[in-house]
């Protein structure tokens, strides 16, 4: 009942603004001397000098202050491969995000393609007017196939948000857990159930803050390892990479024994107290699927979980990507950063912590609406 | 001196903007309970509806009400090819005009790509989110295989402004100004300057108008006929359809020899007061070039010139794009329409004539600052 409320009212109001953001000139036009400042013929001298000065494009234009948030629709919130139109209001509400929290003036762009060469090539050609690239809702694998292209092609940051402001906000919670339980990550064992875009980033960047930390990937086959012959090309180059431990396999099940952290980036259900019992002292659980936690608050607590994290604004310590990515482009901006690094990540996820001055189980993470939230980050990234 | 001044300003203004545009929310973010409607959760039904019907996207969100303004800086202003960057100020410019005159919002995309196919390609693929596509300083002859390509895939109005924004508020000044000599069009000679973009369009919307008026083209080698073999494919076809006269070679001066019209969308010093003296009576003079026209109008009123416009606001009669784009959009949107036609484009231009109650020499045009324009103009798109 209390769903379809909320459904019902957000199409309501859906209805009623006919989009969730508007364009604004930034000052007014109101005569013919505005006109001639603004268009012709002043822009003129703007257009030259910017054409013989393209790096001056982030002084003289939206480059300085705009990110396009761009999707194929190929992975949406929990919906899965709904297409750009479905896309379009996740990206629409993601723009709206930016400029709330971190005053980022973000346009959503949606492709009518899934292909990966096609995608490149068009965030590519549709750059220059912006001073970043968020892409969004892309499926893994080829999601990172698709960033790193679009990387190595443009010299503005490029990141995938399901992929790294997951990461960022996980590792900011996961320290702040550790506190918690006064345990070490890098003497850890941490299984991540789901291996795509936001698991992957997750277990690489983890890996990059507490090098000795052992992780486990479990994907719906059961756990990732060198004995398996139905990999893809990401699941080998976590092995070969050293990323996961993939000396045996089993099931998510045997997993988790004497596991320290559950991270759940996949689908509800797949893990139940009895399995949590057969954890490590203070189990973990960042129970992260969306609407449908991988295990609710409630029954992860029956098996003794010591922390509880959802991505669910209705329950205590929710991971959510607005935490990272409004600062994230917000500090790339002002900062003039060209590429997002695992250094800026990691700083950016002890800014998140940090804000938090005595974690306990209620509170590992700060509140997006926290205003230092977006500051701190945008302070890291540089 | 002075338009050293106005571009100093110009450039001092834009760098103070850092970018002509912003993006706002169309509703507050002020908390978790407006977070889940705009954003998760209850994003998700809206994506789902969207995913669904997809013809609710005109509803639900931006597509209802954004135009993409799309350039790849090959034509700018009079600046010429000068590239994606160098465009960008002119498509900021023209969107804060979009908002301004017809509450149109309107997103700048300029195109790291001059190739044909590549621009098609690159259109098409993020049109979902847009409900209609002005495309924007593209050269000829490229841009009328652009722009026909890209209307032909998409069911959203696509109009390459230069070519189509200028035939509208051309012809609504020359019915004007036929009202002012007292002549008929289906019974003058015109004589166009500029084989471009605006002139081609121009000519075509004329001919529709009047079917009955004798056109002669004139480009930068003489007048186009059918003895020439240095014409490209657009010119040949102009021939072919008969929209232009094409009997006969010679120059510029020849062909203004008991011409009624002179339309001037080519370059400065074309045309002199001697031609205009060998013109039929009471000539009209349309000299558009910009910022510096064929013409100079004291220059031209000595050859005789009864009625002259330019593309400037110092002089009367301005023939300005902006009397028509806003409007014309704003209809589109407004109207659901998927192709603009001859026929609206020829309603539309009557609407702008019509706002002038008793035309004089001074008054073919409306100002484009009269608000009236955009809504008569957006009443005959339907």
């Amino acid at each position: 009942m209390k769903k379809n409320d909320n459904a019902k009212k957000a199409l309501a109001l859906h209805k009623k603004l006919g989009g969730k953001i508007r364009i604004l000139p930034a000052a007014p036009v109101r005569n013919r001397a505005d006109l001639s400042l603004v268009y012709t013929p002043g822009v003129a001298a703007v257009s030259s000098h910017v054409a013989k000065h393209k790096q001056d494009a982030r002084i003289y234009t939206m480059k300085g202050r705009m990110v396009a948030v761009i999707s194929d629709g190929s992975a949406v919130l929990g919906l899965g491969n709904i297409g750009a139109l479905g896309a379009l209001p996740v990206m629409e509400g993601k723009c709206a995000l930016f400029k709330t929290f971190a005053d980022v003036d973000a346009v959503p762009i949606v492709l009518d393609t899934q292909d990966a060469d096609a995608i490149v090539d068009t965030v590519i050609r549709i750059a220059p007017a912006f001073g970043g690239i968020n892409l969004e809702d892309i499926a893994a694998p080829k999601c990172f196939e698709i960033e790193q292209r679009v990387i190595d092609a443009l010299d503005i940051p490029v990141m995938h948000d399901d992929q790294h402001g997951t990461a960022i906000v996980v590792l900011a919670g996961l320290i702040n857990s550790m506190k918690v339980v006064k345990k070490d990550m890098n003497k850890c064992t941490l299984t991540v159930s789901g291996v795509g875009a936001a698991g992957v980033a997750t277990m690489r960047l983890l890996k990059r803050y507490a090098p000795k930390v052992k992780i486990l990937a479990v994907d719906s086959t059961g756990i990732v390892w060198s004995g398996r012959d139905d990999l893809n090309s990401t699941k080998k180059e976590l092995i070969r990479n050293k990323t996961i431990f993939a000396e045996s396999g089993g099931d998510l099940s045997k997993a988790l024994i004497n596991s320290d952290v559950f991270l759940g980036l996949s689908r509800p259900g797949v893990i139940n107290a009895a399995m949590i019992k057969k954890m490590a002292r203070d189990p973990i659980i960042f129970a992260m699927a969306n609407p449908l936690p991988e295990i609710m608050p409630d029954e992860a607590k029956k098996g003794g979980a010591k922390v509880i994290a959802t991505g669910r604004s209705d329950f205590p310590n929710q991971v959510n990507n607005s935490l990272a990515f409004p600062g994230v482009f917000r500090g790339a901006l002002d900062n003039r950063v060209r590429r997002i690094t695992d250094e800026m990540k990691i700083k950016a996820a002890k800014a998140i912590a940090g804000l938090i001055k005595k974690p306990g189980t209620q509170k590992i993470l700060p509140d997006m609406f926290d205003k230092r939230v977006a500051k701190q980050v945008a302070k890291a990234v540089r």
